[in-house]
């Protein structure tokens, strides 16, 4: 019989990957409600809604601010191919499988990339891409990710920022694992386009991209002299609709929307300090308690993401092994390395709603089980009691 | 107070407009369900159940057949701009919004297009598509809308997909409104690529955008000179994604796929060709209770769209008023006119959920009520009756 003859029924999993992370119920529930069209006042609130809690969380009175309509890289790509045209140049800081993304978005936008890389784990160096930029007239942007997933390191945004602004460069930062779990502060910064990602620390499903746009990066989209190449991505057709006029341009995906609402909701009840202080917490103990199992933390000490820890896996130990068996055991998702560190570390996301001290204790604890058997020896339960003596401070 | 404050309660509505229409509560139900991860192995086997039921709705083997993640128009977007490459030349048959909207996004292709135009209302003439073809040669592509909803007009697919492959050219058809409703026979009629929507007659909320690629098309996309410019809608990525390999793209919409499929089971319960028979009957009693109330159809006889019905505004009819009152004192959505048939038609769609002998009677009483409000003097019952009678049939 054909698989899909049976109703889909999840298994339950703990998601502490690299998102999606578990999505709060009440956004769940949300997305269930019946819908309304895409133009229908009550609808045309919803975007409002969505647009003035958006700018709340990236801490921003950027009147461009919209989730598109698609994922986090959609977003990524929507803010490249907004700005960028053929012929322009773009210094792209590279310390990950994120940073070499938008290179070759970029590349597809015609543009000509300048790379400015780091060794994965580390952050990116502030001087090496002023370097660059003096070394190139007319760059239009500098683009660059806040928090890089694939290496579990937090990029300090301001000194870049003030950087490509000294040099007339408009400043692009990637904030999908970010927003909502680690402080972004668009305006703080005079970032000139952020974006983001639904699933992570919003604690959303995956499915919208957050985006928002200064009044400069504005201007510069204003001034293209030929059109922006993606008509589904362009930001300054979408203003049109998000905006004013509300002038159709596609079928919003409603029930995401109604999603990501609530999800917004879920954010602002908590607080955003709040929300930040306790991903930090929980990842502090996290982290200590992986430490006390002896096991070594791959990003760089003081520029380690709070929300998503990369350790390195021992020696002989088998990758895939530990991790089907976490899930098959413990319904336990964490991520595998991506690219150059495919096999050498995990990656550990305490994001949205997994952020707690549930989630580190029950990771910690499976993986206290699963190492020895795996041909790691370590003192069961130490991990445990470091993270427990890490929360109780 | 911040509106956003309160939870957001969406009126009932009866969605006749052009999409969205109203979604089966096992959809919504599906889409609250708890989150797997993007490559946990229960959702790689969601995507092939959504890959394999995909295939029976568009009547096809082609291998590349996958939901893109974005609405019908990022559909519209990967076909074209996977396809073509700067430089490239492409006949658009346009006859109405869409088709209008194809040569666009083709143009940012950087495409020569060679528009092939027809009155809105009426289907296009294959003839002059194939006058078009001859003029020019090397045309890489024909593209056309097999069901115009802003017009209301279907155009029959296979003579104009012959004539393109007689002059060696891929013929791409947007599906969007059609799929799941009237007859799509993707292999049957060779064509290279139909991109659909989920919103429309498969009963699913927007937010996804099902494509499939014939292996002819496949190979002009494998031979390719240059990379697609999007990498978002990039569908040589994607399908790595989507088969084999399994390689990360992007994240995808997984609550999205959970409705996704549980929407295409529900259609293949009923049954492709009893689901196209319902479209069919209650579109018929429609059109009759419309016409019995002296309301004249827009598009061509012979040519209308079952599952979308344009109707001239009467004379003297505010166009605003009447679908206001229909919103507010009945909770019934109609859609209104486009361009340039903007408050000259209104647009009534009985699509996936909503194609019933309940929403036929609902809408013509509902209309038998404002329209003499609003200076149009009817015989009240006589729609009504009409449709009963064509129902019964």
């Amino acid at each position: 019989m054909e698989h899909y003859r049976q109703e889909f029924q999840p298994p339950a999993r703990l998601l502490l990957g690299a998102g999606p992370s578990n999505v709060n119920p009440r956004v769940l529930q949300a997305m269930s409600m019946s819908l309304v069209g895409h133009l229908d006042p009550n609808f045309l609130q919803v975007m409002d809604d969505v647009a003035d809690m958006l700018r709340l969380v990236f801490r921003t009175n950027n009147d461009l601010t919209l989730p598109i309509s698609g994922t986090g890289s959609a977003g990524m790509e929507a803010a490249l191919v907004s700005v960028l045209e053929h012929g322009d140049s773009i210094v792209v800081g590279i310390n990950g499988f994120f940073g070499e993304r938008i290179a070759q978005i970029a590349e597809r936008c015609g543009a000509t990339v300048h790379r400015v890389e780091a060794t994965w784990g580390h952050p990116l160096d502030p001087e090496a891409i002023e370097a660059e930029l003096k070394r190139h007239n007319g760059v239009k942007a500098v683009a660059f990710v806040h928090a890089e997933t694939s290496a579990g390191v937090l990029t300090p945004p301001q000194p870049i920022v003030d950087i490509a602004h000294h040099h007339g460069a408009l400043a692009l930062v990637d904030t999908v694992t970010s927003l909502g779990g680690v402080e972004v502060d668009v305006d703080g910064w005079e970032a000139d386009i952020c974006f983001s990602g639904s699933q992570k620390c919003l604690g959303c499903p995956p499915g919208l991209a957050p985006v928002t746009v200064s009044p400069r990066a504005e201007t510069v989209m204003q001034d293209r002299q030929t059109l922006v190449q993606s008509w589904y991505l362009d930001m300054t057709l979408l203003r049109r609709y998000w905006s004013g006029t509300r002038m159709y341009h596609h079928t919003a995906p409603i029930s995401m929307l109604y999603g990501l609402r609530e999800g917004l909701r879920v954010v602002l009840e908590e607080g955003l300090s709040t929300r930040i202080q306790r991903h930090t917490q929980v990842s502090t103990a996290l982290k200590a308690g992986l430490e006390a199992l002896g096991l070594r933390l791959f990003a760089q000490e003081g520029y380690r993401l709070p929300n998503l820890t990369t350790v390195r896996i021992p020696d002989g130990v088998d990758d895939a092994a530990v991790r089907s068996a976490l899930m098959e055991r413990y319904g336990i998702e964490i991520g595998g390395g991506l690219g150059p560190v495919a096999g050498q570390v995990w990656r550990i996301g305490l994001m949205g709603e997994n952020a707690t001290a549930s989630s580190v204790l029950t990771i910690l604890s499976a993986l206290e089980d699963l190492l020895p058997e795996n041909g790691y020896e370590i003192g069961r339960g130490e991990g445990v009691a470091t993270a427990q003596r890490a929360l109780a401070e």
